[in-house]
């Protein structure tokens, strides 16, 4: 019976891949060998948001996804999903990297957002990386650019225990405040939170809002949503079942929105005032973003797929100040001045 | 006799203010009181500097430069010049600061290149930093991007001891190669140079082609020019003659180029490709360049001046890379092994 039930979760292992982008980066014989470790659900997992995630965009922009597979010399590798250009969207990205190897101690040490120290031999830690991570930015001003991320780690110190956590979150940029869009997307967010325990999303929203601040102009980067790192408790199946529930949650929150603003017709005015958004954009994810700062650092990382979060285009104003009064000032006092949307 | 000279001295800074952009940052009558001091010198050299050069591309464009005065709470303040989408140049800026109070140290260890660490009274140091910086963006992407910076710092140490140095530099960013101008900006910045030192041109040649490095795209940002920090030798005197004679050379360097292209037609391709390397420019400037990083993290400083290094518009494609044989690989490969063109 046993092998009975072994073999029916390899099938189902290779029923699930077939839906996929791209084959698994891992090979597939070794996921089904692995299929009771936390290393393949988490695989399985990203490349099945990915999967869905791409499926819906491309359903409504009628467009088709380049495809990109990449390898790490030191191990693993990744899928880049990318739409650019296209009818709805301006540039699409969704990406999945599966990475391991040996990290010198002072990245280890960036990668958590804890200050814990990690005890390694010569320097270097066994570890293993893995996440999905998307940004979209769609060409219509009424239509807001989502962000998501969830990953997962593992790293062995020197004594052989190893040391496992999650991180992630989604949130959403608008170009213009539509709070019935924000309110749609919190309490999407937080019905995906409360399912596991309701304390979740009121810690991680607010740890949304202080992550995604963009401290030299006072601003945050959006409406926020919900982030989170370093989280390793209760249990890792209990964190991975939350974590499943967020990235599922990505398409209930975005693709509603999408829809509805399809067809809303908009000025050069509004153009020109995303385009400006965008800069600001720019300005956070170079400046401020832990991932991309990391990213670039790395050697030997892939930085068109770090990069894929810029937008294809962006603009930079002097001294430009939205008269009081208007649509534009009204989104600056949401960025500067953080509401509850999910009450 | 010494008193005559005095007020010549006087009547002189008097009349050398009518030509600014705007009065003098400190109080005329000060600069006029402190005429020997090397704080007088460099604010009245900054000052003619930002004249002459805004007056230059006034005449190419035929536009007005918008003049702005700042003032900086904990002491000095600074007169930002812009020409933003006019009729030759997409943005446009000239900006000088002169400001002074209390570093705490790690800012001011931050502020040299060289790793000498200075002594303080209850961590803070008095000091006085001034300076003028500009980029200007064209719009025909035919005429090249140039950023100068010339940079004046004091800093009294526990003791009473003061350090002083002299920073700075000159770069062009074209968007296509070409040859002609590459060894005209070149050779003007020698000629400036060798007067002083033969052998400056080569080292802070050298020193630009290291410092303008996008590491993760293993590119540098231009073709280069001249850059150097920390200067203090031999006296306070010469490093000031050296560094108003770069100065002295920016319109030569440039003028010249602009003039050149003025009514080269472009097609919207070479736009887009100016618009990407754009793109690159926002990326070292947000990414690496220590000024741009240093005035970020700078409390209460003027985010507007900071940024106005950035072009109006800028493009990011994923996976770009030109074709071989193209014009826009040609630029690609001189970015990526820089050359001498002084030779």
């Amino acid at each position: 019976i046993h092998s009975e039930t072994g073999k029916k979760d390899a099938d189902d292992i290779l029923e699930k891949c077939k839906r996929f982008m791209s084959e698994p980066v891992t090979d597939v014989q070794v996921l089904q060998k692995n299929k009771e470790e936390m290393r393949t659900k988490m695989e399985m997992m990203i490349l099945q948001t990915q999967a869905e995630f791409c499926k819906a965009l491309a359903e409504v922009d009628g467009g088709t996804f380049q495809v990109d597979r990449w390898d790490r010399k030191e191990g693993g590798g990744g899928i880049s999903c990318v739409l650019q250009d296209s009818n709805i969207f301006e540039k699409a990205g969704v990406n999945v990297s599966v990475v391991f190897g040996h990290l010198p101690e002072e990245a280890a040490q960036q990668m958590r957002s804890r200050g814990k120290s990690l005890k390694s031999k010569d320097g270097k830690l066994p570890f293993c990386a893995m996440g999905v991570s998307s940004v979209i930015h769609p060409k219509n001003p009424h239509i807001p650019t989502i962000h998501f991320n969830y990953r997962y780690f593992e790293i062995e110190e020197a004594d052989g225990s190893k040391l496992w956590w999650f991180g992630g979150g989604t949130d959403l940029t608008p170009t213009y405040l539509n709070k019935e869009d924000a309110v749609h997307f919190h309490k999407t967010l937080k019905e995906a939170c409360d399912k596991h325990d309701r304390k979740l999303y009121p810690k991680f929203k607010k740890w949304c809002d202080n992550y995604f601040f963009i401290k030299h102009r006072g601003e945050r980067r959006g409406v926020g949503g919900i982030f989170f790192d370093d989280l390793d408790s209760p249990t890792k199946e209990d964190v991975f079942d939350f974590v499943r529930s967020c990235a599922k949650a990505v398409v209930p929150c975005y693709i509603p929105i999408v829809k509805k603003h399809l067809n809303d017709s908009f000025t050069s005015e509004e153009k020109q005032w995303q385009q400006l958004r965008r800069g600001r954009y720019v300005e956070f994810n170079l400046v401020y973003d832990r991932g991309t700062k990391f990213g670039l650092a790395t050697p030997e990382s892939r930085i068109e797929s770090i990069l894929m979060s810029l937008p294809l285009t962006a603009r930079w104003e002097y001294m430009h100040e939205p008269p009081k009064g208007t649509k534009e000032a009204e989104m600056l006092q949401v960025l500067r001045n953080p509401k509850d949307w999910a009450q």
